[in-house]
């Protein structure tokens, strides 16, 4: 008997993984949890059939949502995490010496309860004591929440389903007010080559332009998301993130994977047919 | 009915794409060569059932191996290009009006053959008046050839089967002898995501830097390739692809759909892990 996972990338596109064995599978009041074990990748982890992570490359996905603004403001200490119920990007966080407090809000507990029994490689870090779990809906917590936080990560999954009010106006201007002066905001993007979430997506940068004044878009290479073309927003008050102090992040000894400080500039050239689609200026 | 081409990108990973229908499908002396047609992809073409190029996104390897070398050495005249069969590199060389002379020596004339009926959007330059086209094995023709060139760009396909002798050290010397003094070779480098040919990659990669000076790698995003993130080599006897005249190439005013002197740069930047694979410098 052969056991493989199959994912949709469109209709009539599929990316086929062999199982080894299922670890997991159960029903949440919001969404269908499953995780796999396969040869290649190690551990993968799917929301509503949906590919989250794998053990073998879910470091390019959380260094880049993680060092890219770190690296633009070293002086980041309060951070909200919305989504990332894996924890790997409070994992990537907590090398940060410098970092006082992350609060991470993820509307599904099961999420985090399945990810800290069966994935510790992304989940180890969530016991941080600098760490407060929050399981609420984040679209909601930022309408009521009176900290003031240096950087938001969304951290979510795509723009309908549990995370479709993660890609609203509303959300955008409350993260806007919960950020101090010089916030940053950054949020995955969906890929930029299948039809389906590209008019969304495009509405969604657009509504961030409303209340950011610097506004850009910067990608990776994610082999088990679809297209393997991977983007991501980066919204800002103050900073720039093509303007970064490469030595200074580089003196923090950070041994990292995918991040350098040479892709951090790298990975805001977009090819042209991106920024078309995006009706991006950078 | 449902017609699906699938590819395996290891033994346990496929990538899979609902046909349209069946356009071609024959047996060269060299390989099996077929044609699709499909929804997603428009048009795409296999040998030995692997990936080839697909009408919706041949573009972004096509301006990548050409215009990379062309925006540093804009002085480029005489071009020689090894395997290529499908037209598409020819293509983009074509349009800039200061190459003088286009060799093209693919091994198997069934592949142009096929390509120039069937796939026109990537074979439509086959006939400019400055292509001459060479139905050779490439590792013969650079053994003999007395011609010298400006730029060398192997367009082959992996580095087992008709295309191994691309990837070989005596191969990557006679190319070093047929440029110029400002020469610059150009090689598709397979992807760094999978193992299988990664060690063939490095060994490769090792010798052309037997021959050239300046060796470096770059990247762009294939989502039809297996992992989407491909390599490609960049060896060159004097010119710095990390030294571009910008301005001179976009007065160029060429239309490209992924290229723009932006990315040129950034598509050097690699991922660390992939630096460590190539055992990379740059």
């Amino acid at each position: 008997m052969e056991l493989w996972y199959t994912e949709e990338h469109t209709p009539t596109v599929r990316f086929s993984i062999k199982v080894k064995k299922q670890l997991f599978g159960g029903k949440s009041p919001f969404q269908q949890v499953d995780v796999f074990d396969s040869e290649e990748f190690g551990r993968f982890f799917t929301l509503d059939g949906l590919m989250m992570l794998t053990e073998k490359d879910e470091f390019i996905y959380h260094e880049m949502i993680v060092h890219v603004p770190m690296a633009t403001n070293p002086d980041v200490r309060r951070v909200l995490v919305i989504g990332g119920g894996d924890g790997g990007t409070v994992r990537e966080l907590s090398r940060y010496k410098t970092i006082e407090k992350v609060d991470m809000v993820d509307i599904d507990e099961m999420v985090v309860k399945v990810c800290r029994e069966l994935l510790p490689f992304t989940s180890n870090k969530l016991d941080d004591p600098r760490v407060t779990l929050y399981f609420e809906d984040g679209l909601k917590f930022v309408r009521t929440v009176e900290e003031k936080y240096d950087l938001i990560i969304v951290d979510s999954t795509d723009p309908f389903g549990p995370g479709e009010g993660l890609f609203t106006k509303e959300f955008y201007g409350n993260c806007c007010k919960i950020l101090n002066d010089d916030g940053i905001l950054v949020n995955q993007h969906e890929n930029p080559y299948y039809d389906s979430y590209r008019a969304s997506m495009r509405r969604a940068h657009r509504r961030i332009e409303d209340f950011f004044p610097i506004c850009r878009v910067y990608q990776a290479h994610i082999p088990t998301y679809p297209s393997g073309h991977w983007l991501f927003g980066f919204a800002s008050k103050k900073f720039d993130p093509l303007e970064i102090d490469a030595e200074a992040w580089n003196a923090l000894g950070l041994e990292t994977n995918y991040y350098n400080t040479d892709i951090h500039r790298g990975a805001f050239m977009l090819p042209n047919y991106v920024k078309r689609e995006l009706e991006l200026e950078n």
